[in-house]
C-alpha cells in the first residue's frame, strides 16, 4: 500500500494495527545515496574493525535522505498455516511544515539517483508527496514551544480583562519604567472619563511593559474595562482598552477560550502532522517486534539518525540507542551468510537469495494478503520498491526459519518469530565485505580477530592490484583490500610469512610494509594526539 | 522547447543556431537550494560588502545543482519590426557516465525543493532524463585519457604483429626481468617447433613484462607469428601467439586497425556526451552575445561553478573569470532598480515588473516564436519554468532598453542590444537587499560607500527587532539589518548621531556598540590572524 502525504493520518491506524497484530516484521529503505566522499570499496574496506565501520557510514552515509521507507508486517494463521502480509510503501520527505520550522538540506549521489531512477523509481512522489517526519529532539522543542504558548495564552487570557481576583496589593515598578506606566495610566485615566469613548489604544510596546501594564490595571481597575493584545501588520503588539459591563466582559471572555481551544486543538493537530512519518518508526520501536532487514545496517543507522536522534559518536553508545529503538532485529544477509545455510547458499544478495530459497531443500511459505495490501508476485521482479523488498525480505526470513525447524526432532515445518531456534540471530548486523568479522553485535563486545596474517602496504599512486600480487607472488594465495589509492591491506594465508615480508621489504624504497598491530597501533596515536 | 538527454544531441545544433543568430539571449537557472547553512536573510545582509556576499553565497551556496537551465534568445527582424524568440528548458542531471566518471553528489533544501514542487517542476524529468556535464578541468582530463589510450591502441597496434621494419638490435632486458624473458623466449621456441599447435596462450603479466616481450618478439620472429593481447575475466592481460603467413597477417592487421578507429570513434563520441549541458554554455560564452538574466549573481555564479571550474577564492579572481565565460551581461533587476526606472517601477520581482511593463509609458514589444518553440502566453502566468522565467527576463530588458529610446532626439522606438543607451548597465549584477551598493561591478572595482552612520551592535538572544529599534528610540528613523541571532547592523538617519550612540552604550552591560569601520577592522584582523 502507497503511503503519502495526503493520506498518511487516513492509513495510520491501519498501519498500527498490521504492527500490533504481526508477529514480526520487515522493513527496507531507500536512500538518496551511499557515500559523499570515499568510493563504496573504501567505504567498506575488508579489515575494518567495527568501530571503524561505524566511523566511516556516520560520516560519509547520514547526510543522505532515506526518502522511501518499506514495512511489510507479517502474522501467522495457524488454520490455513499461512501468514498474512500487509505492505507498505511510504514516501518520505521533510517538508517544512511552518515558516519557522528546519529548512532540512540533504544530499544526492548521483549514481544512486541514476540507479533509482533507472528502476523506474518515482521522485515526483517523494518531493510533492512525501510525507513529513521529525526527530525526538524537534518534537521535543515543538511540544515545549506548544505548551509554552498554550500556557501564556491561557495565562493572558486570564489577564486581558480585568480579573475579579485581582491583587490587592500595587504592582511593583521598576524604575526605569514608572514614567511610562504613569503616562499609561494618565491616558487611561482620561479615556475613562470621557464618555464619548469606547476603546483606547496604546502604543506599541515590549512584551514587559505589556505585563506590567495588564498587572497594574487588574489591581487599579478590577471592574469595567476588557484589555486585549492586538498585533500591527510589522507585528508590534499594543494593548486595546474597552469600557465594557460585567455581562459584556463574561461573554467576551468565553468567546476568547473558545477561540483559544479551537486555535489549539488546530496547532495540536499541526504538530502531530510535522512529527508524520516518525510516529510509524515509534509504532515499530514500541510494538517490541522483531525487525527482519536485508544487510540492515544502514537501514537502522538511517532511521536512527532520521527519527530518533543523530547518532551517537561511540559505536558503544550507537548500540545502546539500537537496543532501545529495534530491541529485536535479524539481519537475513548475516543469516544466509551463517552455518547451515552458508554451505548451501551461495549469493546472498536479497535478489539471488530469494531465487535461491524457492529451490530444496527450501519451501517457499504460503503467503496471502488482504484486500487494499498489494500480492505481490515474486517471479516478476519488483526489486528497489521499499515494500517490496521488505516482503521478499519477510519470506526469505520464514524460508530459512523453516528450515531450521527441519533439524528439530521432531522436525517443524513452521518456526515461529518466538522459537530458541533463531535466537542465535538476533540483534547481530551484518558486516559488508568484512574478511573476518561476520557481524556487529548489539548485544555486546564484538569479536576481535587475531589479525596476525595481515600487513598493511604503502605504495605508489602508480601501482595496480597487479602490482600488489605480484609483490606479494613468492607467498602463495593472498588476499588485498585497498584503503586508498596509497595503501591496502595483504592477508597472507600463514601468519609465519609476516616477518619474511617485513624483512624483505626492510629496504625497499618504493613500498613500505608494516605489521596490521603497528598499523592500528599508529592510528590510535594519531587519533589520541 | 524541452531539451532532456534523449533529444540533446538532435537538438544540439539548432541551439547553436539559434545562439548564433540571435540580438541577444536571455538565461535563467533553477537551482536544488539556496542556502546550506544561514537563513536566506542571513545570506544577504544589508550591509554585506561585496566581498562579503560573494564569499557567503560561494561557501553556502553553490553545492546545490543548477537541475533546469532556461536560454530564450531574441532575434530583432526588422522588416516586421518584431522579434522571433527561441526558448529552450534544459534538464540537467550529473549521471556518471562510466564506472570510473566521477559521481558527483549535491545537496537539496527542502523549502527549495517543496517550493518548486509546488510549482509542478518534474523531478522525474531532471533526475531521469537530466543532461550531463562536465566542467573543463574534467573534460580536459577525459580528453587526455582518451588521447592517452588512442596513442597506447595505435602504438600496441603497431608491435602487436611482427613489425617489417622491427628493430635491428636486441632489447635491452633489465636484470630483474631476464629469467621471465628468457623463459618465455623457451615456450615460444618449442611453440614454433610443434607442428600440431596453432597459437600459444602465454601467462598474464604486467603491462611492462608485456612490452618486453612485444619488442623481444619483433626482432627475433620478425615474420610467421601475430601476437595479440586478450583480457581474462578478472581483467588481467596475457599475450596470445598465432602463427601466420604474411598474407594472413596483413588481413588481421587491417582488421584490427578498423576495430580499433571505430573503437576511438565511439569512444570520442562518448566523451563529446559526457562534456554533454556544458557545450552549450560554451556556446554562449563564445558568441559574445549580451546575456541577459533578471536578479542573476546566484545564475552566474552557478554556471561557472558547474559549468567551468570551481569558483576562485577571490572576488576580483572571479570578476576576471565571470568576464571571460560571460564577456557581456546585463541584469534586468538592476536595470530597473536605477534612474529614470526606479521611479517609476516599485516592485522589481520579476513577475512585477512584468505586469508593470505592461502598463504606459511602457510598450510590450511585438514577439512571434517559430514552429516547434512555445509561445508563451505572459498572462497566464508559468513562472519557475526556467525557459519562460528566461523569455520574461528578455522581454522586460526589450521594454525598459525601448522606453529609453523614448529620451533619445529623435526619439526612438527599438533600441538595440548594440545601443549605447544601455551600455551603462553592461557587466554589473544586482545585489540583492544590499542597502548602499546596487550592483557588484564586474568591470573593475566596487563602490565603496562611507558607511559613517553604521553601527554595529552585540546584544542578547533574547531580544527581538523591537528591542534594538526600543534601543534607539531617540534617534528617529533608523534601519536594522541582521547578521545573526546575538548581532546587527543598524543605520542612524545622521552620522553626527553616531558617537552619541556610542558614549551612551559605554555603561551598558546586555548590549555593545561598535562603528562599521571598528567592526570591519576587527573582522579583517581575525581573518588575517
Ligand atoms: N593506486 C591504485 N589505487 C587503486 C586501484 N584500484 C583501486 N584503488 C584505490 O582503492 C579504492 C577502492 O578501489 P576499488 O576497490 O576498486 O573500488 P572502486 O574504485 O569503488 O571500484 C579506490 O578508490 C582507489 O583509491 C589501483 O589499481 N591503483
Ligand atoms: N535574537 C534575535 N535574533 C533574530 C530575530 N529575528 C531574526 N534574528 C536573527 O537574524 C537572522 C535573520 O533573521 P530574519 O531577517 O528575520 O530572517 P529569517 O529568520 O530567515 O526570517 C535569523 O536567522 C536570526 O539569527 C529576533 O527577533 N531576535
Amino acid at each position: 500500500m502507497e503511503v503519502i502525504r495526503i493520506n498518511f493520518k487516513e492509513q495510520l491506524p491501519i498501519v498500527y494495527q498490521a504492527i500490533e497484530e504481526s508477529d514480526f516484521l520487515a522493513i527496507d529503505g531507500e536512500f538518496s545515496g551511499i557515500s559523499d566522499g570515499p568510493s563504496v570499496n573504501t567505504l567498506t574496506n575488508g579489515f575494518d574493525t567495527p568501530e571503524e565501520r561505524y566511523h566511516k557510514l556516520k560520516k560519509h552515509s547520514m547526510d543522505f535522505l532515506l526518502f522511501q521507507f518499506g514495512l511489510c508486517t507479517f502474522k501467522y494463521e495457524n488454520a490455513e498455516s499461512k501468514y498474512i502480509t500487509k505492505s507498505f510503501n511510504f514516501y518520505i520527505f521533510p517538508k517544512p511544515f511552518s515558516r519557522n520550522s528546519p529548512d532540512k538540506t540533504f544530499v544526492c549521489q548521483s549514481s544512486s539517483i541514476d540507479f533509482l531512477a533507472n528502476q523506474g523509481f518515482d521522485f515526483n512522489k517523494v518531493f510533492r508527496n512525501g510525507i513529513p517526519y521529525l526527530n525526538q529532539e524537534e518534537e521535543r522543542l515543538l511540544r515545549d514551544q506548544y505548551e509554552e504558548k498554550r500556557l501564556q495564552a491561557n495565562g493572558s487570557g486570564a489577564v486581558s480583562y480585568i480579573s475579579p481576583n485581582a491583587p490587592k496589593t500595587p504592582v511593583s515598578i521598576p524604575d526605569d519604567q514608572k514614567s511610562f506606566v504613569d503616562k499609561t495610566m494618565e491616558r487611561l485615566e482620561a479615556f475613562l472619563k470621557d464618555e464619548e469613548r469606547k476603546t483606547l489604544e496604546l502604543e506599541p510596546c515590549t512584551g514587559y511593559q505589556r505585563k506590567l501594564i495588564y498587572q497594574t490595571l487588574n489591581w487599579k481597575f478590577p471592574q469595567g474595562i476588557h484589555l486585549e493584545t492586538v498585533e500591527t501588520e510589522k507585528k508590534e503588539r499594543y494593548i486595546v482598552v474597552s469600557k465594557v459591563d460585567t455581562e459584556e466582559r463574561k461573554k467576551r471572555e468565553q468567546e476568547k477560550q473558545a477561540r483559544e481551544q479551537e486555535k489549539q486543538a488546530k496547532e495540536l493537530e499541526e504538530l502531530n502532522d510535522a512529527v508524520g512519518f516518525s510516529r510509524v518508526i515509534h509504532a515499530i520501536s514500541t510494538s517490541g517486534k522483531l525487525v527482519i532487514g536485508h544487510n540492515m545496517l544502514l537501514d537502522v543507522m538511517h532511521t536512527i539518525h532520521q527519527f530518533f536522534c543523530p547518532l551517537p559518536d561511540e559505536l558503544s553508545e550507537f548500540k545502546e540507542v539500537t537496543n532501545c529503538v529495534f530491541p529485536r532485529v535479524l539481519d537475513t544477509k548475516l543469516m544466509a551468510s551463517t552455518q547451515p545455510f552458508k554451505e548451501i547458499i551461495c549469493n546472498t544478495s536479497l535478489a539471488e537469495l530469494q531465487k535461491r530459497l524457492k529451490e530444496p531443500p527450501f519451501k517457499s511459505p504460503k503467503v496471502d494478503s488482504p484486500e487494499g495490501f498489494p500480492s505481490y508476485n515474486t517471479n516478476s521482479e519488483q526489486l528497489h520498491e521499499a515494500g517490496y523488498d521488505a516482503y521478499i525480505t519477510g519470506l526469505c526470513f520464514i524460508s530459512m526459519a523453516n528450515y531450521l525447524g527441519s533439524f528439530l526432532n521432531p522436525p517443524k515445518g513452521h518456526v515461529s518469530a518466538r522459537s530458541d531456534i533463531i535466537r542465535p540471530f538476533f540483534n547481530k548486523l551484518f558486516l559488508m565485505r568484512v574478511v573476518d568479522i561476520p557481524y556487529l553485535n548489539l548485544e555486546g563486545p564484538d569479536l576481535l580477530p587475531k589479525r596476525d596474517h595481515v600487513l598493511h602496504v604503502t605504495f605508489p599512486r602508480e601501482w595496480k592490484s597487479f602490482d600488489v600480487y605480484q609483490l606479494f607472488s613468492a607467498f602463495g594465495k593472498i588476499d588485498m583490500s585497498w584503503i586508498d589509492s596509497t595503501s591496502a591491506f595483504v592477508s597472507l594465508s600463514k601468519p609465519e610469512q609476516v616477518q619474511i615480508a617485513i624483512n624483505t621489504s626492510r629496504y625497499a624504497e618504493s613500498y613500505r610494509i608494516q605489521t596490521y598491530a603497528e598499523y592500528i597501533e599508529k592510528k590510535n596515536q594519531d587519533s589520541n594526539a
